[in-house]
């Protein structure tokens, strides 16, 4: 396989491709944009470096051996159980951590300060003192200590705000104040101020942020999902933000993307929603992410960012 | 001076007055909140602790032997030559700097990932993505790197910012990854993203940054004053905003406080004003800090945040 053929598939695959061939990507590089332009070419594709390509194409890819995700989080691609056991799988790590931990941050000063009543005093002229908050000493949760969820605990250090982690594997537990597993959300949330959800979607972690969670934090608390949006179940959150028993929530991914015009979560007081923004995928970085595996592919070495199946990520 | 006499001045005094009564602090405590007020009391009084008292005032303190200022910065009381040199004074530090660096976190934040931008899309329900910019790799010039400058340094490290610093004394240089000193002002400036200004006024830093700083900034650069509002030459920031010398401005700070109605910073494109809130005085900091130094006082030891009044600061 000296020259494989390659499948870029995403809303926009000629900006990639042209990234990658100016960096001399060894292998022929197709492109597609649309499903039935993926179905065209997948017969003979070796290798797909893709965000969202529909099971259905995979079903016909007979020459698969290896699938590079465009982005941090797999659950698509290991649910459909039509890829082959022997096709490897990657997806994106160590990538999306530094732009998730802005976005947190970003949403936490605003609120913590209260930007929104600054912004509304200077538009009227007013020299007028608003009362606002510091994050030293909140107490700030993480739900999912991977490589995104350690960018975040790095921020909130640099704050001194207390930080209480949630892990399954006990990943990443020395660089938080304080760690609970996957059988403790009761616990955990209860000092949050801030709950951030980074976790990825898997059976495990499908609607784990449900109301009985809700119930157990302060009625001053905020939630936010930079993961995945069936991570958290959003009727229940719906209701935790509109009963008072969680102060808002800060949401960059929802159940169904994009979120349906008609969703009360646009309008619901204490909410901010961001279209799954937090973590963008810039060409040069996922290529040169995809770059690296594939000489390593190509000398037969073990690729980053390999997805275990019976995990989800 | 078993129980000696203390004047608490503020538009509040009131407040603090009884923090200190509660925390037992020895001393007869006066308040007083207008300058005829504290006129009648000034006679007898040995202990200072106030928020911009006029220097009239002082010039009748006849038994004064230490002013705490509740700032820190004491621009006003190094000026006022009626203050007899064996008058102590001394200023508040190491308390401003996490709220003030939560400010300049807040306003960098909310600019580079274009906050303002997302707040319409969610209100007109706009499922869109809309550019936005990281901090990570941007370079950022911390001019003054004392106790408020260095808890900006440490933020703009966990954000993975390139970090540039202007110190007279180089103190707190080791912290940064390239510094200078008040001579190289063109140098320093000249690859910013943002010049966050923490620097006391004085002789020394009055009007510094003024035209000829701007004229060798980038397009992109914004600046942002913490510090004093007479550091920074309005005017000339004025002119380099509205001629695109420089990008934008936040600023906390100005030459006349408050900021006039009239004045045309208020709606400058670019520009962010709020009323001098960077660093809120809370009773129970300032008042601990007082109480500190008041028992260092009492027992002839030397006093936290003691002013050089040949150097400003």
């Amino acid at each position: 396989m000296e020259t494989p053929v390659i499948l870029v598939y995403n809303e926009n695959p000629e900006s990639i491709a042209e990234y990658l061939r100016g960096r001399k990507c060894p292998g022929r590089l197709l492109t597609a944009s649309t499903p039935d332009a993926a179905r065209r070419l997948i017969k003979d594709v070796e290798i797909v470096f893709a965000w969202k390509l529909p099971p259905e194409v995979y079903a016909q890819a007979s020459n698969l051996r290896w699938i590079q995700s465009m982005g941090a989080g797999v659950e698509d691609l290991v649910v459909n159980a039509r890829i082959a056991p022997s096709v490897v799988m990657t997806r994106i790590v160590g990538q999306f951590g530094a732009p998730i931990a802005e976005y947190v941050f970003a949403e936490i000063l605003y609120r913590q300060r209260n930007l929104a009543e600054a912004r509304r005093l200077q538009q009227a002229r007013m020299w007028q003192r608003f009362p606002f908050g510091s994050l030293k000493g909140q107490v700030i949760g993480v739900a999912g200590l991977g490589s995104i969820g350690l960018e975040i605990v790095r921020r909130a250090r640099a704050f001194d705000m207390h930080i209480v982690g949630l892990s399954r594997h006990r990943h990443g537990t020395e660089e938080v104040d304080c760690a609970y597993d996957g059988t403790e959300w009761g616990i955990f949330v209860r000092d949050l101020d801030y709950l951030v959800v980074t976790l990825p979607l898997s059976a495990r972690t499908e609607g784990v942020v449900n109301g009985t969670v809700f119930s157990a934090m302060k009625p001053t608390a905020v939630v936010m999902n930079v993961g995945r949006g069936r991570v958290i179940d959003q009727h229940d959150l719906i209701h935790a933000v509109r009963s008072g028993q969680i102060a808002g929530a800060v949401l960059d991914v929802f159940e169904e993307e994009p979120l349906p015009p008609d969703s009360p979560l646009w309008n619901l007081p204490g909410v901010v929603v961001t279209p799954h923004i937090s973590g963008p995928s810039v060409d040069a970085e996922i290529g040169e992410f995809f770059l690296g595996n594939l000489t390593r592919f190509l000398q037969g070495q073990f690729l980053h960012g390999a997805v275990d199946r019976t995990l989800g990520y």
